[in-house]
């Protein structure tokens, strides 16, 4: 039995390299962790995300257990099972999504009662459910049940609300069920206020959780104060324990996170923007959809592995665009995905070698470039 | 450089058993064509079509002149290159659908004009226009131009269809780029009429063509009517030609039209049913919609190897319909060709072995038997 345990390889500056150790497997650090929602990585076969290099995989506890159920996945053998998906998942709480997609919804101490957006039917939400759910599924790494924060908010709001989900990290971590191989995340919050951060790592790092993540950023503070705010928040954060940074981001922001101390991301905009034309490429975006690229008979990018890229023209990708056609979010979905995985396995590699620094810069560099011209 | 060459290997009462050979590699026949319309199998990546067992793949020179052009795919390589199938393809002529589709279209002796459902552009189609688009998109297969008769047509409407489309095929004959390993089917038309369907393959074989096809089929006349049109129609085709029945059908039909003759099918069914939750399998078809697949732990076909059957419940596909993730076509188009390409590979060795005859008993009862019950 594989206990849960992060290792730590090397570091380079606040940047860290290691290795996280689940029931499901092991994940390299700095880690992408695809979306898979609704229990699946959207316009993906599972063997294809693998394929990227992806380890671990998120599933959303908020539209699980709207549909098709907690209850139902863990009869049909857990989340892993039932998606195909053998290596590691992380479900997050189901707290930031009641509040950003939920109808009439109502928080209180106990937790957030609200309306499904699929069926109007009605649920409760709180640290034990989300416990449960998350058990059901089958999750390798537990989130502890939050509020995130929204933005802007006011010093006495962010305080309010940290506290809270402090409250609500205890009663997750008591209503956890321990297993090998099997962890909980607390999830530090406290806006942008640095006071918070450290009072809210405080209260987590003395419960003692398996892992600590950054909420509450990227939800449109913009990424010099997202920094700053990682910047007085991970050094707070126990060296021997993964740090995760939810719901982020753009490439650079991942470099950036990075070198900053984070260890594991998601989001869903690699898969997001493969669904609408745009790719992510170390050259910056490319909006496919665009004309100039009609009559283009060169890859997307030349130097990527990808099947978008190995095997297609732009003028082909083009055309899926226009034509509606569901390869068009196949192939740009695994092209971002691929990508976003190219990152992390450059950030591991130059972390161990000692220069980070240097790839931060060649990245930014070519980001900077832009888009190849029309040939 | 391979000829364009058709070897018949065995036959078992009317049906036939060989192998097509294209600039682009063979095909063996009895043989089942996916539609690729706008340059794509829908749906589905072409590594994925292929390992089906497809072999060649069917283009829309209507679709595809329109959008994105028959001079930009020449320009770009071919349609082979444009959407990476390196097998054979056939392009059908854009008779059928320009008829089907298009707005205010005008039939003339000259040909058809008509304006684009997508963005009301003009066009005109001739035989020989037909011609050099299938050559521009390098179709190892190419379509002689025709109308395809309505259904239902008068004797009179009939005759005079079939008679422009034999004054179109010597047209496109005429017109055709005769290249090594290229071939141009002409199609025999006639509606229901076996003096007319006698005539029109008269027709043909006197200018002589690479292959031939049955046109103007499941166009509403119902299984009886196809069956007996076609018993009368391939015993007047030579025998040292493939024979194509456009557009067919159900599985069942395929069945049944082997049984009378005919090598070649394409048809959209397996790919349009594989997106709208439609599973054909050897218990008949099953709609994964139905909330009584919801908690079902079985796969759609336990004795079915592709990936939908191999690695997924039925709970699970029918979660990804109702969440309408891309997976669920991707899926379901996969397992329905999958399903298609094992009838013909059953059918084409049933012929070797002179058992034909009761493969076809076999595929019927087990159709009639219907999908097993909730467990």
């Amino acid at each position: 039995m594989t206990a849960f345990r992060f290792d730590l390889h090397a570091t380079d500056g606040a940047a860290r390299c290691g290795t996280l150790h689940t029931a499901h497997g092991p994940m390299d650090t700095p880690a992408f962790m695809p979306v898979g929602t609704a229990a699946t990585v959207k316009a993906m076969m599972p063997e294809s995300v693998a394929a990227t290099g992806a380890q671990m995989i998120l599933g959303n506890t908020y539209h699980l257990m709207l549909r098709p159920g907690a209850e139902r996945i863990g009869k049909l053998g857990g989340l892993h099972r039932f998606m195909n998906w053998p290596g590691p998942i992380l479900t997050d709480s189901g707290g930031f999504q009641v509040m950003s997609l939920a109808k009439l919804r109502k928080l209180t101490e106990d937790g957030v009662t609200f309306q499904s957006h699929i069926d109007g039917s009605k649920h409760l939400l709180t640290p034990e459910r989300s416990m449960e759910i998350q058990n059901l599924l089958d999750a390798d790494v537990t989130m502890a049940f939050d509020e995130c924060t929204p933005f802007p908010a006011t010093e006495k709001q962010a305080a309010e609300s940290m506290r809270l989900s402090m409250r609500w990290a205890k009663r997750s971590k008591d209503a956890f069920v321990e297993r090998p191989g099997y962890g909980l995340f607390g999830i530090v919050q406290g806006g942008i206020y640095p006071e918070f951060r450290a009072e809210s790592a405080a209260a987590l790092t003395a419960m003692g959780f398996d892992g600590y993540a950054i909420g509450g950023l990227a939800v449109g503070e913009g990424q010099e104060l997202m920094f700053s705010t990682l910047e007085v928040t991970t050094p707070l954060l126990p060296t021997d324990r993964p740090r995760y940074l939810m719901g982020v981001g753009r490439p650079s922001d991942i470099v950036g996170a990075v070198l900053r101390g984070v260890d594991m991301f998601d989001c869903v905009m690699p898969t997001r923007s493969g669904r609408t034309a745009q790719a992510f490429t170390r050259r910056g975006t490319v909006n496919l959809r665009n004309a100039r690229h009609q009559d283009d008979p060169r890859p997307l990018d030349q130097d990527c592995t990808c099947p978008a890229c190995r095997n297609y023209s732009r003028a082909y990708l083009h055309h899926l665009i226009r034509a509606e056609e569901i390869l068009g979010p196949m192939l740009l979905t695994w092209h971002n995905l691929h990508y976003y995985q190219e990152v992390m396995a450059g950030l591991r590699s130059a972390i161990k070698d000692g220069r980070v620094q240097e790839f931060a810069k060649n990245f930014a560099e070519q980001e900077a470039m832009g888009d190849i011209e029309v040939g």
